[in-house]
């Protein structure tokens, strides 16, 4: 076998297999370039290397590589051209793969898409995320770029201890922060460490995200379903469940809206001190509040009981796979175990550019520009409901990138309204699919669950409109 | 470890210990330099570098010189005057600060750091990957920041489904390669995989790399040792393992060094048709071969029997967290589903400038000149053991970025030989480190593996040196 590193690149072509085979050097390197060609490895119109390089690179010689290369000629694989050298002939076109009607989608394509969970991508600030990078990878050393500890690197967790601390009234510092990737990886290793504390069980709200349930169900643990009224989820209702920690959205209940009363949160701090257990905040949209009275983290009633898991997903992009957690004490040397054993640590540069992006003030100001823009669209999401289908009554609008509709009794079902939807290119989400009814919660009521952040600018009024028609009298 | 040659005289400035022993970069260069000029290697008068220069010097950012330099001339150390720059203090011994003994770091620091399986990081190609990240970003839709196929971007698939065809010999193509975060991410996924199939144990090397023996643990698989000679790992014996899976290092045993035999190789893939079973290939350095024998990656025997999981920790840097596996058809949902659950996907914005960097050929001119670099150093290791060390026995040095040296039975033995270098400074991996006790294997003859990829390039003759005077007879 050699390689061949000559024209712009390396080539791997088995000569000594095909030797072993019975094959002469010259049979060989033919038949390898001829595979080469056929199996698409090389190229129609690249250019090889001379014959004197060539013949170098596999210390054959040259003579062999010109009697090769002068049989395929002849054999129409290559073509050779006065002043350019030998290339491959440009009819040795592999076949072409399978068509496109093979592999189309056969649903209706999606014109507007208004799925919770995800921000206006065309909001992320592409040419500052570049000139971050640039200044963070020219002052990096070079031991950053090895590996280096599972927590991430120590100018993101003192720039997201800062942050944390000044935004969200975080409790913490950076040796008790670790950096995940994402909020997915982060409820991962944290149910992992609850199995090995000898938890079985896991308290969530009776609405949340279907995804983080998979991830949950796959850790080993169960699900015990916390009812949720208008004071946010019965944290009261703690001490029934057995349950080694309680996952909760305690700024903005996803995706119903309700902000956890302070009641509800002391109560479930006192739960979690009692029974040895934890708090796992997910505060995925923190930093989207739109009205006067700014809910701060739950972390700070006490940081030896709450986990703050906080995400870059919403506020720069999915992704990125950037999140972040605020531990207790007792907990950094576990997680940080099993995210060594999961993936070492999360990429560096992707870190020490949001280390760098936040110790500028360049993602406070992108931060501030998006909640203005959400807020905005939010505004206009309202205000076209209630003019044009006033028979919907929409809640959790005080933050966030989405609005759950409840429907009206007398109009079409949920299903119905998510097929015709569909049919006309628009994608909804079913309140009923954050509904965990594995974790023995009560039925939902029928209501959409709309992402309004989702859509690009220009299509939002074109959603908008659609949306309305779908759920309107008219 | 640091080597500073700026000020007409080479200093000597142990960072690396420093930071190991805990220190925080300006603290480990404050430290640095206060012992420098405590022990006179820093004379009175002597005029420093610009922190520029320093900076650029050690690879880290000019602030943190700056700040550096301003807190010993704070402490009386330093002298700053405008025009001439900073300089050491007149004032020949200044007093032991109080704090020193309670923040120096209590063992030796390491001066030359040659342990195996890290690249030199100061060849990571900032410059072209910041351009390629630019060129990735603009290009890339609005789309692709979002939550995408846990397989990753399609344009990473394409370009190394491309790449590990032409390089490699890998037969795959991009539906069946995922992006994982490293190989330790990949073949956690794998094991999970395994697991749900039924498998209880995974068969090994008898050597191998300690944390990768630790992510199998997690998985709660155990291990079936595979003892090594000359042709490698004796896949011959995989029938009596009961394994659901053996994974090699075919290419370039680790850290050994022989390739796996035609033979071994063809009796594995037989072994997993034959059971059910599947080949996982660590093709961890097989782009660094030096010798003109490529050996060509074993997953082009069996595709549908043999994962190649490859990595750019070794060719870029490990602190990328980037790994892809070519998977057998029938193991992609599987592995899909677990990486989906352990992350959603890995980071798009390295993934697209991988592609980029990979496709425009600046990653195959970037591996060839580190071959090129690795190459040099391998010979020169080799030339200076034979000249000085001449009872000791330089192994699988034909490829890769270590070495293995077998101690000769008259010496001191393997733990007495690290215990001295790292009095001296010199950090070194022992062979029995490598050998698997927990799957049964043979005993491992006395020997250091030898990371000679990892010293940056001015600190590389004096650990050739350190090494030969640890070894060598005088």
């Amino acid at each position: 076998m050699e390689s061949w590193a000559t024209f712009g690149g390396d080539l791997h072509l088995d000569l000594t297999g095909r030797r072993a085979g019975g094959l002469g050097l010259r049979a060989a390197l033919e038949d390898a370039l001829r595979e080469a060609v056929q199996d698409g490895r090389l190229a129609p119109g690249t250019r090889l290397p001379s014959s004197r390089a060539l013949g170098g690179d596999l210390g054959i010689a040259r003579n062999t590589v010109v009697e090769a290369y002068t049989q395929l000629t002849a054999e129409g694989w290559l073509t050779a051209r006065q002043g350019t050298g030998t290339t491959v002939a440009d009819r040795a076109a592999p076949p072409v793969p399978a068509t496109a009607s093979e592999t189309a989608p056969t649903r209706p394509p999606v014109r507007y898409d208004l799925l919770p969970g995800r921000p206006d991508l065309s909001l992320f600030p592409r040419s500052a995320w570049l000139a971050a990078a640039r200044r963070a990878l020219t002052a990096a050393p070079d031991e950053a770029l090895g590996y280096g500890s599972p927590l991430g690197r120590i100018e993101l967790r003192r720039a997201l201890a800062a942050y944390l601390a000044r935004v969200r009234g975080v409790r913490t510092d950076p040796e008790r922060i670790l950096v995940c990737s994402g909020h997915t990886q982060g409820l991962g290793l944290l149910c992992g460490v609850l199995r090995e504390r000898g938890a079985t069980s896991l308290a969530v709200e009776a609405y949340g995200l279907a995804p983080l349930r998979a991830v949950v169900a796959a850790s080993g643990l169960t699900r015990a379903a916390l009812e949720l009224d208008e004071g946010g989820a019965r944290t009261d209702a703690l001490a029934g469940t057995g349950a080694g920690a309680v996952l909760l959205t305690p700024a903005h209940q996803f995706p119903v809206g309700a902000p956890l009363s302070a009641h509800r949160r002391a109560a479930a701090v006192e739960w979690a001190r009692r029974t040895d257990g934890f708090v796992i905040e997910d505060d995925y949209d923190g930093e989207f509040r739109y009205d006067r009275q700014p809910v701060g983290a739950m972390q700070a009633l006490d940081p030896e009981r709450v986990v703050h898991s906080g995400t870059a997903s919403k506020s720069l992009a999915p992704g990125l796979r950037l999140g972040w957690l605020a531990l207790p004490r007792a907990l950094v040397a576990p997680v940080a175990r099993l995210k060594q054993l999961a993936d070492a640590q999360s990429g560096v540069l992707d870190q020490l550019t949001l280390a760098e992006l936040i110790g500028s003030g360049t993602y406070d100001r992108h931060v501030r520009r998006c909640r203005l823009h959400y807020r905005r669209r939010r505004d206009r999401l309202v205000a076209a409901l209630a003019e044009r289908a006033p028979g919907v009554r929409v809640t959790g609008v005080a933050a966030g990138l989405h609005a759950v509709l409840l429907l009206p009794p007398d109009g079409p079902s949920e299903a119905e309204l998510i097929a015709r939807g569909a049919a006309a290119g628009l994608a909804l989400g079913a309140l009923a699919d954050c509904h965990d009814e594995g974790a023995g919660a009560a039925p939902a009521p029928p209501g959409l669950v709309i992402g309004y952040g989702t859509p690009p600018e220009h299509a939002f009024a074109g959603a908008l409109d659609a949306l309305c028609g779908l759920l309107g009298r008219g």
